[in-house]
């Protein structure tokens, strides 16, 4: 199922798009979905819904990050090779990891906000896995049965806050409306392989990222195995694997970066698209 | 005001520390001390309560976190030049900032967990600012205005998993119950100068740490106002604000950390004290 939180900010409802693209209601029995309804046992009474028999909400209304209540935002760095060298850096040895804000939390269409004086604020599609069950010191071939599914996600980073201003990652990743999020939450069950997702991203329309998970350095079992040796992962948190080579620092002849008025697109294999208008802070 | 919230894991109730040291039960007025209780105009109408008309608790329950609901943790780090210097780090030019994981949140005499294998557990008395309304690009001479109050926290860190693991320092900082947070929340009227607290850590007895925030690099309303151009502090949100010398990694003749059956104490002037057993992962 590919289930959507829309409304404005604040004020989201559960809904649902069927395989027709059709948003459905679903407030009238999710009061949210957030932890509490990522459990396996809700998800699948979801997936015995018959949508089509759901009322269809009229217009067009905002999408919201399809995930209330997230706990934490755990991200991995460096995932892939060729980003990895675009970067720099050579391929982790074991998985990099850092923090981004909730309050960076924003929906898939949501404008991306610039901070005043921000010069190198750049583009990152990824593959997010929302976990459904409380996973700590879970082994790998345990770690697919705790996923409630998996989201589109622009991990929006701002290179100078990030390494230019002392030390640590989180500075340039957290930011305000740094972590776009949806359009959907597709469950578990519609996604046949998580390691077979094609990413791409635009930027005015101009192709710069294009990758797949095929090319992840640490799989998804491997990703979130580490992860719950160091943290315990609770329901609702979200889990950001890593993105492909073609962000803004890594373009030739040189790097560049997100201006206001700039237009984001990205997407993914069966989790849908995002679009985001860059405007100043 | 003193404001704790007493009772096991999950299930703890609002309350009060009394002029006598007596706990008082506050829940017959508020569901739990988060951030919807953290406004100013519900501080105020608490400080105007007659703590000894209510009743008292019986027994020495268990305290947790004073703060439920706490979106994020922001840290500073190195911010006293003498823990600088230890950490072979020169003082740094702006505050250097990371992001702990709120699973780490615990009470302030729950047992800290060392993680299984790890070698490098250290301690950190902090300072903590418990955020009381949004702060978002907020100036120096606004930001006390925004402070709820103040906590002792244990900055609990594996420095293995911090700095020998692969690049950023949240590894070794979210580790579950790593945040020892409390015994009390100070409301910030309780706390004449927040620049005029003594920390003080023992480790089995034996003092590691003395320090005053008279010798921080960047003051409350610095660090404040500067986190708060980077990403929107909400109210719940908890700032610590560093620790000075004499952690683990900093003892003469050579560094020692954590082991199972150590026990932390540490205190800071007017916030109490915390007492932790180590224990295996």
């Amino acid at each position: 199922m590919k289930l959507v939180r829309y409304g404005q900010p604040g004020a989201e409802r559960a809904g649902a798009i069927d395989t027709h693209g059709v948003l459905r209601d679903l407030s009238m029995l999710l009061g949210d979905i957030g932890p509490a309804q990522l459990a396996p046992r809700t998800l699948a009474a979801l997936a015995a819904l018959d949508l089509s028999r759901l009322p269809a909400v009229e217009g067009q209304p905002r999408l919201g990050c399809p995930v209330a209540g997230v706990g934490k935002i755990v991200c991995v760095g460096l995932n892939y090779v060729d980003h990895a060298r675009e970067a720099g850096m050579q391929p982790p040895a074991e998985p990099v990891l850092f923090l981004k804000a909730v309050t960076a939390l924003s929906g898939p269409n949501d404008d991306v906000r610039i901070p005043p004086g921000a010069l190198k604020t750049d583009w990152e599609v990824e593959l997010g896995i929302v976990v459904g069950t409380r996973m700590r010191h879970v082994a790998e071939p345990d770690a697919l049965a705790h996923v409630a599914g998996y989201v589109l996600a622009n991990d929006v980073s701002e290179r100078a806050y990030q390494t230019e201003r002392g030390g640590q990652w989180d500075k340039g990743k957290g930011c305000d409306t740094f972590a776009p999020i949806g359009p959907w939450l597709a469950t578990a069950d519609e996604v046949a392989d998580p390691h077979a997702i094609d990413l791409w991203l635009e930027v005015n329309g101009r192709r710069v990222q294009n990758g797949s998970t095929r090319d992840f350095i640490f799989g998804v079992p491997t990703v979130l195995s580490y992860i719950s040796q160091f943290m315990t992962l609770e329901p609702g948190d979200i889990v950001l694997t890593g993105t492909p080579a073609g962000v803004g620092l890594g373009q030739k002849p040189a790097p560049w970066f997100l201006k206001p008025g700039d237009v984001m697109r990205l997407g993914a294999t069966g989790l849908g698209e995002q679009r985001q208008v860059c405007t100043g802070g």
